[in-house]
């Protein structure tokens, strides 16, 4: 494949830049990676294991000469990055970062950046529990959706070409307004993260009661917010500090439901339960559908676990 | 193997007992099985799919001669049934159940079972988001904890019996206070269920508002809670009716520390919320090292999707 970029400069090398390097190089999208991160280790792990093409210690030295910069850092950190950068970037590049939440550094970043170079921030919706250099791999964005957010005014030839790097590592491109983003973000995402930490660290302080069987027992269903508390914390104190208004509203609307819910089993409506579990299966049905799930038992794991009372 | 029962009544023919009869079968556990469920239509599958050796039309029938019975349905039905079968046991006859609920199940089936028929609760922690007849597989409790709770002055041969036969399925066994029991499922089992009935029910509002998208983007954390939310109404509502008290105790708690991220998030406390998800990160250790989930990316799954902002 003809590379999409001449030289693309991951600032971060985390997960998902890992992987956009791993992916990039699988397919040929780029001539050359160039990446650099704020810690020393990191970015001697990164050399340790040729994440990259080079590793430059600072930000402001690996976006020379770059048509592609992605800004893979942080929520909080990214209009600290955005300053360093902004007078090294070339004309007519094109920056984009890979935060999950959009307003708030549309906010930040696009004030920072000169003239001439074009802004078009994303998104994709993919990532594991694991983080740091050593955590990518090439297939992570493959049938995962990316989200372009491009503001107004946008040059259209900039979001094609980085629709194109996407699609190259198999991402499936939408474009979509940023508050819009936050919003459905906040449905799909950062609430039901924030609701799996809170479950987690409710266990944590009954596993002195318990001891370890709350760890045990996991398979029964609390197994699966574990693995969705383990995320970075840095980030996700990043994102519901961003996100403040679209989580407190969703959080609102989900302690509404819990509570009548929660009076429904005090007072003993049996009928309200089982009217509320069954429209909650259809909702399950339209994401096999939409084939981002299977229905395979267990997902294809060999260890039997799942749901059960 | 030589069998362990020489006659095993299933009554209820959904996901466990079917799951049963096929493990039972693969392992050469029960000379005979026979099974039998409230409904016709799930009593003719179970006869077109020949997944139990025969099928009666009523748990009385089913029962006669078995030296094994089985309550396989909802906690809300169990005592129903040990009415219908108790005038029928086989003196000496063992009857269990898989029931997510302990103490509730004592209390009202205990009392109904005649001297000399052996009542040994238990629940296999083991399931998936399907139920009904066809939803069983003979792996579904390998490597998974079977809890047995036997009542005080239990025979001990009748308990190490039923250990036998959940051994021989793959069970890892172990025996519990019905109290305890409760408790413990209730932090990892039914407290998590009843949070991600929750957020589904709250996203299936927000699709009026977000249109499809909840469902498209789901990959990004909400997809978790959509298997664990399209498990079976009827048997989830027996489970909060009759384990009450431990789950608004654990909601209690929960409600508790999820308004104090609340707080930190609209106040900006970031330091409190990066604290609260790093002490969150080494639950899931203690998960990984126990053997109890793998942390291979998205465990096998091909589709790559899994935690994201």
């Amino acid at each position: 494949m003809t590379p999409v970029y001449d030289r693309v400069a991951l600032i971060g090398l985390g997960l998902i830049a890992g992987s956009m390097a791993h992916a990039m190089r699988a397919n040929g999208l780029a001539g050359e990676i160039v990446g650099t991160a704020r810690s020393a280790e990191t970015r001697d792990i990164a050399r340790d294991i040729g994440l990259v093409d080079r590793v430059t210690d600072t930000a402001a030295e690996a976006v020379v000469g770059a048509d592609l910069v992605v800004l893979a850092v942080p929520v909080g950190a990214m209009a600290a990055v955005a300053e360093d950068i902004a007078p090294h970037l070339a004309p007519g590049a094109t920056v984009t970062d890979v935060g999950s939440v959009k307003r708030d550094v549309i906010a930040q970043v696009g004030p920072l950046l000169p003239d001439g170079v074009h802004f078009v921030p994303g998104h994709p919706l993919a990532g594991t529990e694991h983080s740091g250099p050593r955590s990518g791999f090439a297939t992570l964005f493959r049938n995962r959706y990316t989200l372009l957010t491009p503001p107004e005014g946008s040059d259209p030839a900039a979001v094609a070409r980085l629709r194109a790097l996407w699609e190259g590592m198999g991402a499936l491109v939408e474009e979509m307004d940023p508050d819009h983003h936050d919003l459905v973000l906040a449905v799909t995402s950062h609430t039901p993260h924030l609701i799996a930490y809170t479950m987690v660290g409710v266990a944590d302080d009954l596993r002195r009661v318990t001891d370890s069987e709350v760890i045990k027992y996991s398979a029964a269903g609390f197994r699966d917010f574990t693995r969705i508390a383990a995320s970075d914390p840095t980030m996700w104190r990043d994102v519901f500090l961003t996100n403040r208004d679209a989580t407190l509203e969703i959080l609102g609307r989900f302690t509404e439901e819990l509570f009548a819910l929660q009076r429904a089993i005090r007072t003993g409506d049996g009928d309200l339960l089982h009217d509320y579990f069954t429209r909650t299966r259809a909702i399950r049905r339209g994401i096999l559908e939409a084939g981002q799930d299977t229905d395979a038992p267990n997902f294809g794991r060999g260890d039997g676990g799942g749901k059960a009372g």
